[in-house]
């Protein structure tokens, strides 16, 4: 049964915790990515070709789930993502389409 | 005579050092009132209320400088900073606009 893991609640994403998020250039072409695929897009974490050691990449994860720039869930042997398009519009109006636009991340 | 320090060239503005220098509360309250200033303010970097050291604000002032969201210049014996609005504008549409509208930073 897939597990999802903690997040923060919509009205608790500190903007301070997304722009730390999104400094890192890896968690930035994470979202970069997902920005630009359809909404509601899940995708596995191994999807975006970041070039990290696993246990790296685990991190980058967590603290995108943390700051509250994703959803983030466990199906068996994968963990797979979607951004949280619609609360981060809702809460920072122009941010998504600024890390969307931004070319070779 | 008014001594500018350097910053970096408009087009070198790098998106992942903008959003690290606006990750901390201090440094985006600076950028908060900026914006709300009127175009063209030059404010003194004592005039932000900042609750830190002279030498803690003296960095958070040459990191906004550094990663090009401020100009810098020594007037005698205070430093005086004025918001890049075009340059970061014309790089990252939105950007301000969502740091302005921030409330309680």
């Amino acid at each position: 049964m897939p597990k999802s893991k903690d997040g923060v609640e919509p009205d608790e994403i500190d903007l301070g915790a997304v722009l730390s998020a999104l400094a890192d250039p890896h968690r930035r072409r994470v979202i970069h990515d997902l920005v630009n695929d359809a909404d509601g897009s899940e995708r596995s974490c191994t999807s975006f070709g970041l070039d990290v050691s696993k246990s790296t990449r685990s991190h980058h994860f967590k603290v995108l789930r943390e700051a509250g720039l994703v959803h983030q869930v466990d199906r068996g042997n994968r963990s797979e993502v979607t951004l949280r398009r619609h609360d981060l519009d809702a809460r920072f109006p122009g941010l998504l389409e600024l890390i969307g636009r931004e070319s070779a991340v």
